[in-house]
């Protein structure tokens, strides 16, 4: 187990009418603050009105950023940063999924930075303070409410980069699983696969004797194995709703990745995908993860991929470690077919066209350092097998 | 699952030589400290004179209250007490294991509050501010380095109680397993008792759909399984003092009982055992938790002993439920036995003299509320059996 500062300051509050909370909570740290959010459907769902009332019994000043995209941009975080600076505002409020979180998380720190937000997406090392952050749940996926990351495009350039650090982790979070209940079945479904992705990056790694952090991501994946597929026959069950939430937070705040060392390997493959299509991410992850792990299958990593089989899918642990390998890649695959997620990126409308640039890309991205080193090469083979 | 609210702030160093962290944090909180620690131990590693070192270094001003009890009593706690009162002193620092950092904390409270600090300990509510605590972690067993509780006892009344609250959870903790390299065999194993304890006691619980937590806690114990015997008998072993010690934090911080009702039933048995021998709490444990479990098994528990069974000691799920859980529970003896915890009280010197009002107070400690509620008659029982 490797070295690691255990550092997980956010405040959760979990479950039905939290958000009773909120004005208490923020009026404690702001006179003013910005309420980011997406498309609107927290006006349908009432939760603007729920979030408004909270924050004018507290005597707390509301400013709007509303429009966030799905993949949020940096001309959206720019208008928040003027925003920010022009009104001195205090805190910064997001209302929505992970792309609202992470678009709220850098304009909290480009408001506090002399420069141009993209800097601090460009290099993270630059986000030396940030507004105070805090964020309304509506979609389990990103994990974004409770860690200091943000994932910010700039489609202009087909570019999407993470970024973030301590200063940007969500002082306090409300994680009401109800909101969750009107999401799609497709969303939910790739709500599901980015927290399983976000636990495969963790999971598979070369870190010796992290034996504690590995069965809590067991224990992670076994969750969204059994309620991704309740939640999506039945979106009103609470507790499948309410464990996938959980389990959104917990695959991506530090608990399994603490003491191990951990790069990424099929984000920034799909940040590729994300950022020269516009598809949904987690779609892109499910899309992309079982076609990672055939390509990286080999004696060297067998024992981590058996290990993966007994442990979550409960594969015979008599058999041949390679067989239990190939049978749990297989699993995973059916697993997120039968949940309704693409497995061929022509089902997408992606071709081959921008093969080669897409593959530098992501190689650049960390993946010289990932569970199996990968180089453009690698990513491009890849991406012609996920075809 | 139940609504909860998350919220553990202590920041944690983990790893070899951490307690490099420890001028530059504790100067930032506190220009005096109060140190605190046992019998010694921690002059013979070392460990005294790289605290002094780090403190003089940092420029903080070094108080001491030395010779806190296994089993922590309040007249000690009261010294510390009088002597942060008398000093002005801003900061408490344990280091040891969990009766010196529970000490500390009652010692932290009790400088704030105007009357006797026994009181706090009877009345968690009235614990309502706290000097800054941090630890430095030389035993895996408590998890008191990261949680708000401790246990302080009286011995001249034979009484024994957990109090505590979020103002008393460490501001910051020091985990170096190197420290936990000289631990005894026999402490080692009754340290690997208390995080199982924990984890059981947090585990068997009523409430429905917390999925993700009891996952969680599986993959607690089947550490501590994995572990506990490697560290008996390979005390240098770094990745099984490791995999202890994070595990020993994350049993009871919070984590695994978060939107769970649990009302702990072997703890407040064992306190009594404790309060009136004095013996050593980890080994209480490991002697009464089978013995409890063989007395709760029932049609109405069976099921969760078999996922136990399952989950953890990796039973065949196809037998018969009941068959799983009975042998869970050997397997859970068996266990214990293996690593040299004792099986009968009277291997502790322990006989029927106090059995009542042993059993009563343990009754009245909140047994009533547990996983199956327990009165003075079925605590009685239960000894009877343990004898």
């Amino acid at each position: 187990m490797d070295n690691f500062n255990y550092h997980i300051p956010t405040d959760v509050y979990f479950g039905k009418g939290q958000i009773s909370q909120l004005g208490q909570r923020m009026s404690a740290i702001a006179k003013k603050v910005l309420l980011v959010y997406g498309g609107g459907s927290i006006r349908k769902s009432g939760l603007y009105d729920q979030i408004q009332q909270q924050l004018q019994q507290a005597d707390v000043t509301v400013f709007e950023l509303a429009g966030v995209e799905p993949n949020p941009r940096i001309q959206t975080v720019r208008k928040g940063v003027a925003l920010c600076k022009k009104e001195k505002i205090d805190a910064v409020l997001a209302a929505g999924g992970g792309s609202t979180i992470d678009c709220a998380k850098i304009v909290a720190a480009g408001s506090c930075y002399s420069g141009d937000a993209w800097d601090l997406v460009l290099d993270s090392s630059k986000i030396q303070k940030a507004l105070p952050v805090a964020a309304v749940l509506t979609l389990a996926a990103t994990g974004s409410e409770m860690d200091g990351f943000a994932v910010i495009s700039d489609m202009e350039k087909n570019e999407k980069w993470g970024t973030g650090n301590d200063v940007t982790k969500p002082v306090f979070s409300i994680l009401d699983p109800q909101y969750t209940c009107s999401v799609s079945k497709y969303q939910t479904a790739a709500g599901s696969s980015d927290i399983m992705s976000h636990t495969f990056e963790n999971y598979f790694n070369n870190t010796k004797g992290a034996f504690l952090q590995a069965r809590l991501a067991e224990g992670i994946l076994k969750t969204v194995i059994r309620y991704a597929p309740i939640a999506i026959d039945h979106p009103e069950d609470y507790e499948a709703r309410a464990n996938l939430m959980w389990a959104s937070s917990l695959a991506i705040n530090g608990l399994i990745s603490y003491g191990e060392s951990t790069a990424w390997s099929v984000h920034p493959m799909e940040h590729e995908l994300s950022a020269f299509y516009d598809i949904t991410h987690g779609a892109g992850l499910a899309l992309l993860t079982p076609y990672w792990m055939q390509y990286i299958l080999s004696d060297k990593t067998v024992e981590k991929f058996a290990a993966y089989g007994v442990n979550v899918w409960d594969l015979d642990a008599s058999q041949e470690p390679m067989r239990i390998a190939e049978e749990a890649i297989q699993k995973t695959r059916a697993f997120f077919t039968a949940i309704g997620m693409p497995s061929h990126l022509k089902d997408l409308g992606i071709d081959d066209t921008h093969f080669d640039v897409m593959a530098e890309k992501a190689a650049n991205g960390g993946l010289a350092q990932g569970f199996v080193p990968l180089n453009k090469e690698d990513v491009k083979k890849i991406f012609i097998m996920a075809l």
